[in-house]
């Protein structure tokens, strides 16, 4: 028997009970790009980091930009907190499906015992419409513990509801920090797995950044591999099975490392991006323009049935 | 798209859910200076400082002071811990609304690690007839973790019972410290935004007090803006969104600066003020006097419709 | 409008809703001295020093003691922990009024982050028939988050059964220790405050002792006020507002101490005494005899209807 | 009025409700030596020190050898953990009384912080038929806030199902050691005194071991006593007030130190003694005759009704 | 009276109640070797090690490889946390039972403060099918007290459901390395003993490793045997009492030594094993040759009836 990879993966849907499964579907295939992608727009940086994200485009500070952006250049979904969901989303509801994030935290304080505790519930999403929710796990972090336990109750919540869970997974804290970092291929390759094993119905991960100086901490086979980017993200979205994956952005880059990074998420079999500061931080038309491109990149690549 | 000024903020009412609105509608409209303006007088000083802030006018420490001072010279809400809710608020229901502050603290030890646990509930507030919840978030304190998962619980049974929730957001602990302080331009817009973020109705905030030399501690790029006071607050407001904006009022200082504040918060999009030791902290037809000034300052430079 | 003292204050009962009312009218005037004032007899030393507070008078340390005591001499109100209500007040019912105290802790291991966890509930006080509730609050103290959150609990329950509360306000603590000590008049006047906003209806406190030397750690304007006992005592009387304050006795003194403090607190317009070794170390006669003198003391200086 | 010996105590069965009367009254009267006395065989070991006390004997390691004798040699009760309870102790229901012990620990760790979380409830109790409900309080630990806390569940519970409450009343942490140790005069008669104020029915003490050189850092009048041991057993049996007293055995010892010790306890008012080591580490005969002396003793040497 | 061999206890299945009973019975008798044995497969090395368990054999990186093997080769049951069991269990229902493994965590932080806390429910088991329920318990940990108290809920849970219970008992934590190491006769007798006292139905336990340099610091009378491995497990199989035993496997070994262990756990009056890596990390032809050789072993050496 040969090891499946992502892109042979038995089809998501067809497991999942019917409320997840109507749910995302909307998501995969009648919003969005389609054709069983995914293309989500996250705006959680003004907690996570705070209105700093939003200087390099001041239009951006009003979360107006962001819910219009979603619903009018077709995105899948739109992630945000409770507040966002409350006194933006009614507007837009039914015009784009929501992402409730039900946790996050400022970065005021450091992150070597991270945990991000929950601020809302997966009742807050159904009462709001929401068609997924949204749940940062921080792997390996010292106080996986308690993030582990608390992940518990959102996830057996949204197995009461039929709401599908796309977690957060990240890798964070100092053990993390001793292995590797949280970008290395050993760590994002465990978030995966994790996040799969955990109960995800879609997995966020950052691309891995291979870097044989600090890849040398990282437990065996890791620290010999010679792993490039793309083979680290491919092994990474095997590990998460079943779980579809999306490829998280970050801080910006330029415009062909955006698209590049679209194709290598695909090509592993990935299902799509979440691609927040890389789209927002732009003007409208700009905005717009790369998005037609990401979404061109997307359905030109799908690899994988949902 | 341009980013909407605060001044331009779709109208928070007719976002809100019934109950909500008819609440937060009878502060704004039917008490207190009307327009859409909150004048807001806080009363938990005795709590949060001790006894010691009723010395400058002995009357004040008899709580009686300020209930009178509400209801008779014309407040939009009188905001107090359960304590007084239930000992002294029954002679006024219905002369002047109620925020029921729902969590607290004395400071004895040391804030480092600022957190104040609920000493009341939302349940409360409903049973004593309140208008509004308050609660204080210390925006990156060491322990947020804590402090989100219980503003959700509170913010949770404010959608429950239709209650409008009054976020106190007061950055604090040492990580903000590090970063400028709790007064530095980029702390309180941070707080802003955690605030809206988090389900507030309407935002609390401290006047920003740039600081070159502090600021610089502030990541970028806050650490390189030239901001003075009135543009600080400005942003601040905007981070705030659709929530409105009251400006809190310190210690004691000078009638001009007081009046100045007034303005400036609502110049910049703010709704109003809550004003305790500036208030109270005078005789009785003093009092009547600075609050007339107030009052009117606000009516005067209304710039928003909630 | 001048501020009220303690004396002119309205009438707590007439504010009180009825479950409350009712019993609290208990034991200010059908027990006791009567005549709107409380003696109230204490006998939770068993576990907050342990056995050894019973060797002066060696009777004291059977609980029958104490409750034929307050039986007998005509107390409002005995109050005791869960083990001696359920064991020994049964024998009493309906011949003195019980007051369940709810925590409390030995004072084995050091004080410095004191806090007091319940060891029963406001329901254990309704199914024993006790007419109030006591908890003890230590104000200031390192842990006063959990402290005040579990004050929420009891406090929502006695509101829920119609229970008057009762709060031991202790001023405990590293930090309380660092600003002029338990005792400082600063302490004891936040501590009245403190309880008075937290809900209390009566509220126990200790008698401050001034100490210019302590003192001058205090916060302004405590660190330069002359106050002597008296006028130290009035001042926190005049803080507890609404609630009532009964004085709490210590270890055992001279029999013109006794009497002059309960001259005092009832000057300054308290409603009584909570002396317990004062009383139960002496023999059974002259317990009698002081008890006989402490009624005549409170009886002959009532200063407030309470 | 003097101080009633623990002999001259008020019958306890004669205050409690009735079904903590009826299944205490089993234990006294019904099973066992009778005559109210108490013989309770406990099997606690193998989790408090493991497996290592079986090896003196090995048949008392198979947890049947515990249950045969408390069946056969006629015990009033035996004592285990919910394992054993619900493994072993259906072949003897009805055969001998059970006592659930709802708490315990390994001794791996060092027991400066000694907390002894619970693993079972009163529920199970009553599912299993049990008669009495065993708890472990670790009296002057530095963890009493949550120890105190988690045994108020457990006392409701009782209350709520008429279940007696069986206190292992242990001075235990870096607080009791530095005043004398856990054995001194001082701690066992604070613990006596607390386990009854806690709700105990029924306390289980350790034999007190006055010690001067250690005793004279107990607090005061302790420092000074200059008790036997017959003495201090006979103080701390008057501190558990109405409540029953079960000696404890500890280490095996000596025949006419176990016979010594019963009869002190019982002469001191105490209503029998919980041997385990002492009984079950020897071989079956052995065991059947120091159980037979023991009950002799017990019965030869009543001097209190329950 | 002798003290019972393992081979010798009474039934497990005759005192268990008949959910446990029908549950447990389909693994030892319907499905796997069949005959009271217990050959189980686990697949949560993804979450405890993450993916690097999985290179040996990149194949099994799929989980769908460890679900066919468990189902094909006959195993007696499979068991993998809440991701894999919701999204590679529907496919296999019915074919090979379910044991929901409802802890987890990832080796990433140090384990000295071991603790793995709840991330699915034993109604979760309920609700896919499961025949039983795995915890993960750290015996010996310093966070014993909160391993106890979490495990009370899920033994509650499956007596509640009739859900037969495994626990993983493993020793760990600081207390453990300073009294002989986790492989300790002393730590493995000592876990067997707990979780049979915790209410386990069935023990997972390492091979114990003897060791006279690191034992010697284990207590008597540990510190002074010298057992060999087959003593020290049928000691450690002994004091498992009537819970069933199964042997872990670890890392990968030669396949004698898997044999061998085996062997050793029967003959001692285990009934089987649980072993994953020795297993999975072979490519299929070879797993299925020693999965028939572990299986023969197993029936050819049955030394008890469940």
């Amino acid at each position: 028997m040969e090891v499946k990879s992502a892109i042979e993966q038995k089809s998501l849907l067809s497991v999942l009970p019917p409320g997840k499964r109507a749910r995302l579907r909307r998501l995969l295939f009648e919003f969005g790009p389609g054709h069983g992608t995914l293309m989500l727009l996250p705006i959680d940086q003004g907690i996570e980091h705070g209105p700093r994200d939003f200087f390099p485009n001041p239009a951006s500070k009003d979360p107006e930009y962001q819910f219009r952006l979603a619903a009018e250049a077709g995105y899948s979904a739109i992630a945000c907190q409770i507040g966002l969901a409350e006194k933006y989303y009614p507007d837009y509801a039914g015009q784009v499906p929501l992402i409730l994030k039900v946790n996050g935290k400022t970065d005021v304080p450091p992150s070597d015992n991270a945990l991000s505790t929950t601020n809302a519930s997966v009742e807050d999403a159904v009462r709001l419409g929401a068609d997924a929710v949204g749940y940062t796990l921080y792997v390996g972090s010292p106080r996986q513990d308690e993030d582990l336990h608390q992940l518990k109750g959102v996830r057996e919540d949204c197995d009461r509801f039929g709401m599908p869970l796309v977690i957060w997974a990240y890798p964070r804290g100092s053990g993390i920090d001793k292995k590797g970092g949280q970008l290395s291929p050993y760590a994002i390759d465990y978030a995966a797995r994790m996040a799969m094993e955990m109960g995800a119905d879609v997995v966020k991960l950052n691309m891995p950044k291979p870097d044989p100086e600090k890849d040398k901490d990282s437990p065996a086979p890791y620290s010999e591999l010679q792993w490039d980017e793309a083979e680290a993200i491919r092994h990474a979205v095997e590990s998460a099975g079943r779980s579809l994956v999306v490829l998280s952005g970050g801080s910006r880059v330029d415009d062909d490392v955006v698209l590049n990074h679209t194709r290598e998420i695909m090509d592993a079999g990935g299902s799509g991006v979440i691609f927040g500061r890389n789209v927002w931080q732009r003007e409208w038309n700009d905005a717009l323009e790369i998005i037609g491109q990401i979404k061109e990149t997307l359905t030109g690549h799908v690899t994988r049935i949902p």
